[in-house]
């Protein structure tokens, strides 16, 4: 059989050729969306990597973007990744302090910035000496800066003669440092190989599938675990890819899935909520509109009726990390059965197992709750930089999760290891308070984090967000009977707004702070 | 990234642990299907790796089979390549002098047989002195034949303890010969590589749309092209998996569709002809049906319509050859656009080229007839046992296919360039006769074949078999002023049955020795 290299750029590559004018659509502020055809998409990004080859770029070396959702993210993208270069996401979100600590180990000395984001990378860069050469997209360059070009000004002139691919397939493509908000943050270095897998998982009909016939919205950030993949999958089957830029509030987001004729929808719940709230708002209706991908955190369940209820959708649940490329499991759309706290099965490729604390597999791996760890194609081997394997001796990374799998094969994430609270020297599972009052049609979001407490070293208190009124006895009714009395939470505290993290999280760390009396 | 070899044990594999209870159903002759849940098929498919191994099988030495698509022969094939042996699949409609050279190409030591074919087997054997030892399935093996015993008698005591997998993930999994119903057969050599590529590929909702709720009914042999890839696919997506054996004529196969609660179906046109003739005569309904996927030879128009429309399902048609493992195109189910004539755009991993007849590429790729070359993951570098490449400089392998591809990216193959006919010095391309008077609705069957002329070198002929009355003024009518008029046939011939191929394509080669007065 033929030598066929699984590299990255052969998606724009047979997008050029078999979809050509099959679109990129990003969201501009305050106008109509751009739109590209992937044949011109191509061409502009072959362009960004003769620039990058004229600035001495080369084979494995990291370039950074700091950058929105948007066409010219994608160009570098391609740009990057098809030369053979490793593309290092930066999460605009974070501190200059937090980045500069990332590029100090990923040695980038080219950032590719989104306009607006220009007064952090000033910041990062002044605190990341390494950066020698700054190029802006979406938007213009500012005069004062001597590091920083736009990028637009260079592509109509710039050769196209730079090579794509003729590398190893497992050559590392992307750069991502995982979201952290239960830790020091660590780098996941993407393979060529392993993302170009987890794409074709992606396209399978029970897991994301993708048509052409489809116009995706990513509302996952580009900048967190490659956008779960979608900038490859979605011109790998000549589908329509439509970027919200840096604004996805309901608003914006209802105007971008009306002119852009969303069918798929891919995001966080938080994200969703925003839609939905806007549209109960508003009044407005989005027929296209047919599905919904979530994951990131847990889903409500209530939230989750809203979603395919007000949107007409079927919304499909899933997990994934960033080390996972970050998809691990998903729902099929076609499943009859749908379970806001069941996230799908695994596909070929990922293989899952549930272990006790130290590790030993559980001896029934059905209808118990255990460590989760996982195996597969685009699962991380080792962290950026690191000697140690980020796997045990059999090959399985740990997830740090606590899962059940039921007796069809779906995962339910039951908790983080890293969140269970210890009262008396036993352990409470925040995730399990937090389904049960999640389920309330009342409660948005909820969160349950452990506050020090004198005797009993930590004690659980409910953090929520409403959208309806409730009492406090009526947040505290499902847990009664269902959960063991000293799991009870000794105080509610209302939030108007839950602290999302970066990546749209439920931010636990600043709930600690704020809230957990550390 | 993890290292995860591309290995097609991984199929079996997967379906076992999270599909463990999805079936593969097997037709039983005179009597209900056999059925066996993945989970005990891996169990069973062990043992014959072990008992293979027994008998000193190694890695990459090839092991015939000879049988019809059933439970025992998926057993055999997983057990086979499971352990990195090489199966070479026999087709039981070849003679044993065409068998007997293709096993002296791959010098297979053991042979793998269903029960109603041990007579060609013995004969087989006696050509093939190699042979040392059958292996019958489906069925009691002969009392008096030395060399063979029934593998069901050792299963039970064979040991499961041999290892899957842990080989290169490019070693040969499958060696199948092509049809030659043009040409002499030739080996093509699968990899575990190719194949699982080819097998994520059928898992897109642009190609087969393969959902773990399907019931697929493979109507293409196993012993052909890797029944399309389908043995490794269902399972990998966890599937049932529904297989004919030997009967797959219209009353078998709707009486296994009911049974099976079949929702695709996947074969060459003039099975579906039976099926629809079968239900046309005694009135039956087949709700279950969705989908039916044709290929390996033209579709005419009226027979898509007439399968549509009987069995109320989406006809989706497909380009493939043994060389492309087999898949090249598939056009997708939720196409709004059906057309016989077209067979689909190929998905990432395939690359179309038309070219002149000598192998240069046509300067416009799209609406202009040329010679069809391919490029991919699963399509063949060389043919077994050869030195010289099968592919040109570049790559690219020919087909020997005619196309055109349309301004969307669809392929229409419009002829065999060794089917073409020289008269007169001017080339007249039988297919597009064929397809002009294909599309009427009194047509079931159409060839086009050259006879032999004192005066022009060839002359065609059209052969014809015909559903319903229909005068011959009225077959050349669809000829008229659409080909030139050198082109219309010298002369009709009616037959009761088109003779078929191994394959289930129309027999060119016996059409031409019986009716090309060669």
């Amino acid at each position: 059989m033929q030598d066929f290299p699984l590299t990255l750029d052969q998606f724009l590559r047979h997008a050029a050729k078999w979809h050509a004018h099959a679109e990129l659509v990003t969201a501009h502020e305050g106008g109509e969306p751009d739109r590209i055809g992937y044949a011109a998409l191509m061409d502009r990004s072959l362009a960004v990597s003769a620039i990058l080859s004229d600035l001495g770029v080369r084979q494995g070396e990291r370039v950074a973007t700091l950058a929105w959702n948007s066409q010219g993210h994608v160009e570098a993208w391609y740009a990057i990744m098809g030369m053979g270069a490793v593309c290092h996401t930066l999460n605009p979100r974070l501190t200059a302090e937090q980045l500069a600590a990332m590029l100090d180990q990923s040695q980038a000395r080219i950032l590719v910035v989104s306009a607006d984001l220009v007064p952090l990378a000033r910041q990062v860069a002044a605190l990341s000496p390494g950066i020698a050469r700054v190029l802006v997209i979406d938007g213009p360059a500012p005069g004062d800066w001597h590091l920083a070009t736009a990028l637009e000004g260079l592509i109509a002139g710039a050769s196209r003669d730079v090579p794509w691919g003729g590398f190893a397939e497992t050559a590392p493509s992307g750069l991502c440092f995982t979201s952290g908000t239960t830790g020091a943050p660590k780098g996941v270095t993407y393979t060529h190989r392993s993302s170009y897998l987890h794409t074709l998982k992606l396209l399978q009909t029970d897991v994301m599938a993708l048509s052409g016939r489809d116009s995706v919205l990513v509302a996952v950030p580009m900048f967190h675990a490659n956008a779960w993949g979608l900038p490859f999958a979605v011109p790998a089957v000549g589908g329509r890819l439509v970027l919200p830029g840096r604004q996805t509030d309901g608003a914006n987001l209802a105007r971008l899935i009306a002119s852009a004729g969303v069918t798929v929808g891919v995001g966080v719940p938080t994200v969703w909520l925003g839609l939905v709230e806007h549209l109960e708002a508003t009044g407005g209706e989005l027929p296209s509109l047919k599905r919904i991908i979530v994951g990131g955190s847990p889903l409500p369940p209530a939230l989750m009726e809203r979603i395919e209820q007000r949107l007409g959708v079927i919304v499909q649940t899933s997990w994934g990390m960033t080390e996972l490329s970050p998809s691990g499991t998903v729902a099929p759309a076609g499943d009859p059965v749908r379970d806001a706290g069941l996230s799908g099965r695994p596909s070929v490729g990922v293989d899952l197992l549930l272990t006790d604390a130290d590790g030993v597999a559980l001896p029934d791996q059905r209808g118990t709750e255990g460590h989760l760890r996982v195996r597969g194609a685009a699962v991380i081997d080792r962290y950026f930089g690191q000697e140690k394997p980020a796997t045990d001796a059999a090959g399985w990374f740990p997830t740090g999760d606590l899962a059940r799998i039921d007796a069809t094969g779906n995962l339910m994430i039951t908790g983080r290891a890293k969140d269970l609270i210890k009262s008396g020297g036993e352990w409470i599972n925040p995730a399990e308070i937090e389904a049960l009052v999640g389920a309330l049609p009342e409660v948005s979001l909820v969160a349950v984090i452990g506050r020090t407490h004198p005797k009993w070293g930590e004690r659980p208190i409910l953090l929520v967000e409403t959208c309806d009124a409730i009492d406090d006895a009526g947040l505290l009714a499902p847990l009664k009977g269902r959960v063991a009395p000293w799991w009870m939470p000794d105080a509610i505290i209302r939030l108007d707004a839950m602290p999302l993290a970066a990546t749209g999280k439920i931010d636990k760390i600043r709930l600690r702070i704020q809230h957990g009396g550390g």
